[in-house]
């Protein structure tokens, strides 16, 4: 047995307070707690009205270096700062993403945070939670409906069934479903076409969803989505099919955000999850500006590294949601310093300050780049027990070198007693409006532009490379209006450049553009630099083959 | 404008109640309402574990007539009889099925129940609910995920990818997906094959849910479903593919029954919905069995008319819970009266007694089936305003000779007020402990036997035709142990015969079999009489186009 308790032992001896309790420390009256069980609840469309007039509270970011085997712990990171904050004596709340059911029945499940930084009810979080996802289906399911049965019912709008856009989805790692004909088996049943499925989260509706400020934000988007082309190549939109409407009763209570709490009590939402590559990758922004009216901290955090996550964050969130980041948390690992100081994963545990030093270049630019957005950035070191005094030591001196403050961080052992110092330099930062925060590049720069801004100040690569076809694509949608939209990147996450294997900080790099794709109703340009898998599938051994209630009751496997 | 409120005006405007109130009826404790929302709420397996040893109240069963496009109003009558129990100071619950989404967004929405007898929160009930239909279509797709996952992997288990029995399921509309060929695309994708979706409801984990007593029983019966054959025609199950624990755990939540209100704010279980033809088409076995053990009168209703749906809910649903019918009621309308009598559609509203006593054979037949199962009848005659008190009086006349009684009830204009008469009748009929139940033919009955005997003494056939091929897969389903299960009968819902244009108490036709399945996990063998969906289509002008929230923040075009 390991002299430490496992995050799912820890997660059941939480002393759970009741969600309404948790909504009392952030003053919402117990009506405006619609509950899900005792333990969690969506707050009410009225209530997030009614607080609009309310000053912002403070907005921490906590994004990573590039991730690694070794684990960063950003998730962990959020949800202690959060329980450090509040252990301070600040109103702080945080903001988090929901877990994909699929990808539980694959590998070992997602649990939200580790250790004593974690979010609970962890089984139902990693399960049906509140439904949205399950809305989220549902509502892209209904839009894939009503496309073929338009065409079956005699295709006014004159859709090319060879240029339909819209795939269907379902949250389950289900690789037989990724490329399929459909409408098989006669005339009754329509006309055969191409089709596929992607994973939920995959669904543009999942980056609508968060991305509107509110129900009618949500409905003119879901409106904006291209469904399909016809012979001529004009978009046919969902508006065009009428699906909008239903879309949006569909996703009436997905809208609003979860409240659920940390093992310390303290408030999280956890609302939302769009993928980081063809998506943002962040919690919603109706999860995120509810929370900066009633806490006066919010602590919220962006998929992948910095390079990713934190640009995206920047440049489509808080560009589309008018809000700005007060502080910037980089979380780094001794380990995964010396895994990119090239230590492989099983010597990790040996001490290797040379390692953790030649391993500092990645942090390096993730902080600089950062600063780049005009916010304060610390680093904070997710302390490892394997970890040794020369080795943290090592990363605070090349951080400090950096104009910047690096500091060890033992929420994962100790929850929030070990992260006030932190939560003491995050309040510091924040409260002192250093922030003097503009996105990388302005909404009218053309795309390509963009996505050069992006390769060259972020990725540090020296150029972007794209066919004929991909420019000309980009100048259309400038041509139909959509130049002034952001890009999301799709590329690795493991490196700077678009090779996974070019860890530290690569220069002299080309960023290759493979594919580009237009999500009009999210309102970005997607970019897309390598492979990326919109359908998972299941391993040899799937964690599904092991889930169960034991004899007492209680599921095993799951985590 | 008419005269009358519609359905949703009507509940809209109802003074509900919150759910512990509602609970409280019933005595259970508000730590085991686990709330969804203020209005919903699912009981817990602890609380439901906590009553066994309760005596058990009376169970009441509401059936019909052949349904005719007149509209018969069982659900309405169910929940009407339910709040009359109430009224008359009976401590009563209703247990009725809930609504699948997908056909929503098809015809115009699924209300439970009409006029002053509905079910509230409406709106929630025709969308997500408490997400039970989505936790079924997880956990049926994933054991679809698994299996194709198996072949990917090396197929181990030998399953000949031409006899996979196992679909995929959707909660919508989606004739696309009927027949579709999957795994296309390449080795990545793994080894194409013909597939296709059903809608929820269809999927045998519907029916399983609905007839396990308890989550073990669930997981058994999940464990027991075939999924495949191979190529010697030997069953491959869910247990086979080790997916019946990770099922169950997606299902732990779906299988708690969900408790609303009537509008007159009395308890209404409402849990699981599966399919009338190739499932039994009651709610959930823990549903009701729960509610007697906490209600002194239970009043429930199985789907389409009496020759189905009571049936099932005898010889399937009350043989497998062990649980009786104390008394049975049977709604008949003057105007289904007046269609078996021969009249149009058009012509309902004109005074017609002669059509009403010609069409009377078919409620006549009805009543003497249900007699044959030793069980007290009443009938209900479900008002409508056109009714003259000529035609309301020669249905009374008809059923008094058959040695009933046949009430007038005026539940949909007064509710509870209007059916005091049928409550206190049942009361008497239930208490008089009259019933002397049994089911129609015993387990140990050769299957093909079972079937003949449906044929002959519910649908008065003279004969049952069977290919040979369809006798012999009878005769091999014994042979592995299967001949013990009840038979589940898929016929039109619209005569006793198979033809449906056949009003009225037709004799001398032939029940033909088509086709025969075996749901192994749900215990019953399909016997399919004619054509059946299991995936819908959407119409020419889906009701999805005018679903939409108004400027008031309503929702329109659901009802």
């Amino acid at each position: 047995m390991s002299e430490y308790k496992t995050d799912i032992q820890i997660a059941r001896e939480a002393n759970k307070k009741t969600i309404q309790e948790i909504g009392a420390k952030l003053d919402i009256p117990p009506e405006h707690l619609l509950p899900y069980g005792h333990d969690k609840a969506k707050i009410s469309a009225e209530y997030i009205q009614s607080v609009q007039g309310n000053k912002n509270g403070k907005l921490i970011l906590v994004t990573a270096i590039n991730p690694t085997p070794a684990g960063e712990g950003k998730t962990t990171t959020t949800v202690g700062l959060g329980d450090g904050l509040n252990s301070i004596g600040k109103k702080a709340a945080i903001c988090i993403r929901e877990a994909s059911l699929g990808p539980n029945f694959g590998m070992k499940g997602g649990a939200a945070g580790g250790g004593y930084a974690q979010v609970i009810p962890m089984e139902d979080m990693n399960l049906h939670f509140t439904g949205d996802f399950h809305a989220i289906t549902s509502a892209h399911n209904l839009l894939a409906a009503m496309i073929d049965n338009h065409i079956y019912w005699g295709n006014e709008l004159e859709i090319d069934t060879r240029r339909i856009v819209w795939k269907r989805v379902v949250d389950m790692n289900d690789r037989a479903l990724r490329m399929i004909n459909v409408s098989l088996g006669g005339v009754a049943n329509g006309f055969p076409r191409e089709g596929g499925f992607d994973i939920t989260v995959a669904s543009e509706v999942m980056a609508i969803l968060c991305l509107s400020k509110d129900i009618k934000d949500l409905e003119t988007r879901l409106g904006d989505m291209i469904v399909a082309y016809r012979r001529d190549k004009t978009p046919v939109f969902c508006r065009d099919l009428k699906a909008d409407g239903a879309m949006t009763v569909l996703l009436k209570d997905a809208i609003q955000p979860n409240l659920v709490q940390t093992l310390e009590n303290n408030p999280a939402f956890v609302h939302g999850g769009p993928f980081a590559n063809i998506a943002h990758g962040c919690n919603s922004v109706v999860a995120t500006t509810t929370a900066l009216k009633i806490a006066d901290y919010v602590v919220t955090e962006a998929g992948f590294g910095a390079d990713l996550g934190a640009e995206k964050f920047m440049n489509i969130k808080c560009r589309k949601a008018g809000i700005a980041p007060d502080a910037v948390v980089l979380v780094a690992t001794v380990r995964a310093m010396k895994m990119n100081g090239g230590v492989a994963k099983a010597d990790l545990g040996d001490e290797n300050v040379d390692a953790v030093n030649n391993g500092c270049s990645n942090l390096g630019r993730h902080i600089s780049n950062l600063k780049s957005f005009g916010v304060p950035v610390v680093v904070a070191i997710n302390h490892f027990v394997t970890d040794t005094e020369a080795e943290v030591q090592a990363v605070k001196d090349y951080v400090a070198k950096q104009g910047s403050e690096a500091i060890l961080c033992k929420h994962w052992a100790h929850g929030s007693a070990g992260v006030e110092e932190l939560a003491h330099k995050v309040v510091q930062m924040a409260d002192s409006d250093m922030a003097n925060f503009a996105p990388l590049y302005p909404d009218e720069m053309p795309l390509f532009q963009k996505v050069e801004t992006i390769a060259k100040r972020i990725y540090h690569a020296d150029e972007v490379l794209a066919d004929k076809s991909v420019r000309e694509q980009l100048k259309t949608w400038e041509d139909q209006g959509y130049g002034h939209l952001p890009v999301c990147m799709a590329k690795t996450q493991y490196s700077f450049s678009t090779d996974p294997n070019l860890r530290g900080a690569p220069t002299g790099h080309s960023v290759p553009i493979r594919e580009v794709r237009l999500s009009a109703g999210a309102g970005f340009v997607v970019v897309v630099c390598g492979q990326i898998m919109t359908m998972p599938g299941l391993p040899r051994k799937p964690s599904a083959e092991i889930i169960r209630f034991n004899d007492d009751g209680v599921i095993e496997g799951l985590f």
